[in-house]
């Protein structure tokens, strides 16, 4: 690529995306093939598979210098995020997309020299795909353009969670929990993301990898939201993170709770 | 009511409840009066209020010899579970109403002398009111007759939870999360039994009152899934319970894990 077309760029990976959902579905109630990663609740299938080799046969078309980061391993070996790098969760979710078939989603963002240009979360079953970034000024949920979510303070809203985490208590949670309004588990990154760019949630808090934030980063950032480690630092895009997202109010809470705590 | 016609009495209440629907939606985007009950995330506005109100006017007219319990107070004072008793929560999960507009029910159940008979939880914002009970011979999800979720094992299936019960460790809780596959927070009974008739997760344990799970438990068990106290006692209909909703496979699960604890 020379001078990037930005629309039109958006417009090919919602394509790409519309037809791996066609592929899903049509696998979807067939009998999974399900295999577990480093534990029992960490699954992959045949269809998180199926559909990384899929989206990334249609990345290299569209993009043939990329380099390209995906979830089960079909991509490139990165050890940097110099250049373009596209970063690729075919099903976020894979608990929910086995135990429930709905509430997973896929996601991909783009990169360039470690800035994000485009994000991509869709919401499969729900069939709405929200997609934009800063090159393109905004963000749709399909065709409708979203607005900013309220800079609402901790105390005024929900936050999402990863289980584990509030269990046992890391880096505070229960106190941050006990500091809002509620807290919700959805059990996908992606559709926690979705949720706090609808603003039904204020932010969300869990050990996330690349793939997992990647997209939901450059769409959150786009309407002022703000994604960072626990302790405030930018994430590391080619490792894992404590990944905090939250309004700006939020994030200022949550990060007075964390200093409070001389032990961190 | 001499002979009950019970599928013309689920007719009249399924076209109550969608009128209902038209004056919530109405007035949910206008600005809310929110009070606290007994804390700031226990909250009731003034279209809980007005709605048990319409409610309580519609099953007057429909049954007029009923006594009825109501979330907000409007309904009888109830001393014992004899006759015909109506059990009505105008919105279950008032802080997703309030926070999010979504994710909230309208619920009413219909016991006789202790008997559940109909049950009915409306999911609002998707408009889909799941209505049925022994009395009819089953569940429908608008038109659509629901089938009875997989008898699965605790091991096999995601588990829904309140909040401050797993951080508390209330009941062993933890141990049931991490014997599960995963836990997950919606923030309503309503929305939490909806998704176990859909077979999304096998079960559900809170702290709740008679409206909270009145209109559940005659649809889950019409489904095969089983209602009791934590420790496997019948509900007592009069006051608030430590519920465990689940399939029989998995109730087998987690009362072992209670029987466990020799300090229970």
């Amino acid at each position: 690529m020379t001078e990037t077309n930005w629309q039109q760029l958006q417009t090919d990976v919602v394509a790409l995306l519309k037809e791996a959902r066609r592929q899903v579905l049509a696998k979807m109630h067939q009998t999974l093939t399900v295999d577990e990663k480093t534990s029992r609740k960490d699954l992959v299938t045949n269809v998180d598979k199926g559909n990384e080799q899929f989206l990334i046969g249609g990345i290299r078309q569209l993009d043939p210098q990329a380099q390209i980061l995906g979830e089960e391993g079909f991509g490139d070996q990165l050890t940097s995020m110099a250049g373009r790098v596209w970063i690729v969760d075919p099903i976020d979710g894979t608990m929910n997309f086995v135990k429930q078939r709905d509430n997973f989603a896929m996601m991909i963002g783009i990169y360039q020299d470690g800035v994000g240009q485009l994000g991509f979360i869709y919401d499969v079953m729900n069939d709405v795909v929200y997609a934009g970034g800063p090159v393109v000024g905004g963000v749709w949920a399909n065709d409708q353009p979203l607005t900013a979510p309220a800079n609402l303070a901790l105390a005024d809203g929900l936050i999402g969670m990863s289980a584990p985490l509030v269990i046992h208590d890391v880096a505070h949670t229960q106190a941050i929990v006990h500091a809002s309004a509620g807290m919700r588990i959805y059990g996908s990154a992606g559709i926690e993301m979705i949720s706090i760019m609808r603003g039904k949630t204020l932010g969300y808090i869990s050990h996330l990898k690349p793939w997992d934030f990647a997209a939901g980063q450059v769409l959150l950032n786009t309407l002022g939201i703000r994604t960072s480690t626990i302790d405030g630092q930018p994430l590391n895009m080619l490792s894992s993170n404590l990944v905090l997202v939250a309004t700006e109010q939020a994030q200022r809470d949550i990060l007075r709770i964390e200093e409070d705590d001389v032990s961190l």
